[in-house]
């Protein structure tokens, strides 16, 4: 850690006729991509395209298992039991290691999507039946969630190697969970200092907390965006900090050893 | 051939809080189960536990992907491409495989389900969508098809091993194509002239025809049925009248080899 | 109050090639139908015959708007906003009421499905949401809700005609609120002892709760099962006792006025 | 008929977190929407919101119900049968107009969508399952269809007011019928020729057919498209020609009477 960290993307969310997403341009700029699986978003045809050009772009393949809600696209929480969970995680991951196994290649890496991160994030027994799930479908995968939650714990437990995500746009508290967005102060607005809170986490594992303090923080790969010319700005931005700070930007099977 | 044949039947077929089939009793009966993948049918927590049940019971498990038509079950015809039908049971296969892997099994065959049969037995280019996906996903599937279909061309033309099904209740034309249901004399109604046909094709490798002529019909797989309680008498009748006259009951992957 | 009251059941519940509930036999026994609106459960083809045997059997016709969950039946709580949930009963309402209209009739009564009549009974805000969109819709429809609930309180202050359910065969607290599932003695699983307690709150407005208080209970409506042959036989039970008591049963639209 | 005709665009295709279509755009350069109903596109969120949009441009309202296939658009073939049309148009025509109730207006028109336009142009037998649902359900609705379709046939035969709709940019043959788009010149690719043959339908009732012959033509309706700016520009060009032509652009209520 401190010389290397994952960029990881959402991909693949459109639909159908619906297009959602730049995912031309983003996918050329980070070094992992979260393929959604037909639950919360994508079809089988958007699929097998997203699996191409990830493969063509030559980078880290991830599942991004989600509720099935297409019209809430996923960011509603649903009170699932953990055995659907596992039932539903499994469904996407099979799925898309289909599209995978066509193309010559594996998934490398679990996150799951929206609601699903954050109930997963906060309830210990979800979250064993989401990572039950993918260590009994292939315990070689690695699981990306937030940095100190329940998911990487159970993940942790259960045997998978997990890698800690940051939100570089997100304020902390003291505790090392993510300040509520119904909270003042929750999102932090000013891109440099988003960059600059990225840059001290990789190089001295720490990050200031909303109170001010500071808590230690391992991370292995950084949130970022590609839904409009903005967010692919910031990320280009973020690359060139990186770059320059020689922190190598490298997929989740190289971060995670 | 001769001495060995398959009984298939559709399993899993339930959704949510429906309820469909005696999956129970039928899963004792057959050697292979095509089990719903989630389009036409099934859902993930109906296909974990079916897979559980197809392992307990020893008997070839096989993907039974459909239309994406829950509403009409998979009865209806769609027009959907080749490159659709491709990514469509690519996502069903792949969301199937896992669930085995989980469970220490593979899909031993695929059998396309109820419109989507159909219909690729008579559209060669929607057939080699259909077969190419099997293929690029696992080149040592078997396809199932209707004995004689374009399907089973396609089958055999891009590489795949292709096991013919017969149908005990259909009536055959002279070109080795089922009567349509809508003429007249489609259906074989007496149960004993049913089980007649079956042994006599297995016996012989011949089939008479509607209009009374003998043709040549190899076969490896009979469709059963599971929905009630007769369909599960008259397999248990085909059962022992296929043991009396000394022909095996095994599932596809030991009858084609 | 006291000498009538209505009967209410869920109707209408199948699904494509699925059935569910034993419809015919239960459509005689009670007043008012809750149908499946297409959400949680039912499709067009099942509404439009539903409503055809409401119409046949001369019953109330309510709307049952759910949560758009087929795969969960509705049973499952989702973080929707108000505006969502104004939407999405409208939408539901609106589909019932075209078959309705075809058939010369009109819906009577709404009464939210499963989970969401659940979470509306404890959340104001969403229970707001689904009552404005009746109230919009159609000011005259009665709202059936449980006895006491949140649903009922933002019925009444938006104007609607509310009625009370009583549940027969669960516990309450003094506060008139069901005792929690998850609680000890939460089910009354004596049917005689139901059925004295749906005599008794008809005929002095007043429930034993848990704790063993009485408490005032103003009751409009009881809800049954047709699910399986022995809640039918509840229900015939039940229909015969009241009447030996003198007790009239009559859909929601004569006994709320 | 000639100094007065309709424009028509789809409107409110829109899904949960995906945007198609520029609504805000060509709802000014209108006079009738057809309203997607959630089967082919829409939730009922968006439903809501563009029938408010519709009320206050002041433009026709009308129900645009298509198949249920989201993942296709509504574009593909189906082949349901008339019953299961009449149920399926009846529910979306219900839904629809439960916003237009809540909103003051009503549904002025029906238009099929996609595939299922095409189909019933084609299938007397499954457009009078539609025009059927539509005339139970209202039968003082306008259906809208293409000139000289099996759809206005089965709708006259019915009872329906019906109107003919013309496709600026598709070649006619000598039965009225559109040039299937698989042939050579189907499509009129040139503007100017395009809103020509607009003027002189409406001025003369003639058009000319890809053979060079001249056919008799009654128009009611122009389809146009809100897309991209490019469509945007169109129609905003064949609004200026009309106005020029002294041919009031009004609603279907108004065109047809």
């Amino acid at each position: 850690m401190g010389n290397m960290v994952d960029l990881n993307s959402d991909l693949g969310e459109s639909f159908g006729a619906y297009t959602i997403g730049m995912d031309d341009e983003v996918i050329k700029l980070v070094s992992s991509a979260n393929v959604a699986c037909g639950f919360h978003a994508s079809d089988p045809v958007v699929m097998r395209r997203t699996v191409e050009r990830a493969v063509a772009a030559g980078i880290g393949i991830g599942a991004h298992p989600g509720f099935y809600d297409l019209m809430g696209f996923g960011r509603r929480n649903m009170n699932i039991s953990p055995d659907e969970a596992y039932a539903y995680v499994t469904y996407q991951l099979g799925a898309l290691s289909a599209f995978c196994k066509q193309q010559g290649t594996k998934i490398a890496h679990v996150k799951p999507h929206g609601a699903l991160y954050n109930m997963a994030g906060k309830d210990y027994e979800l979250a064993k039946g989401i990572c039950r799930a993918v260590y009994d479908f292939d315990k070689d995968l690695i699981l990306l969630g937030l940095s100190g939650s329940r998911m990487i714990n159970a993940g942790r437990d259960i045997g998978l190697r997990c890698a800690n995500e940051f939100f570089s746009d997100r304020a902390y508290e003291d505790d090392g969970s993510l300040r509520a967005r119904t909270k003042e102060g929750a999102m932090i607005e000013d891109e440099n200092e988003a960059i600059e809170r990225v840059v001290k986490v990789l190089k001295t594992g720490k990050v200031t907390t909303y109170s001010g303090n500071e808590i230690e923080l391992k991370i292995d790969s950084i949130c970022v965006h590609g839904d409009n010319a903005h967010a692919l700005d910031f990320v280009r931005t973020i690359r060139q900090r990186l770059t320059k700070e020689g922190i190598e930007i490298a997929p989740l099977s190289k971060v995670i050893n």
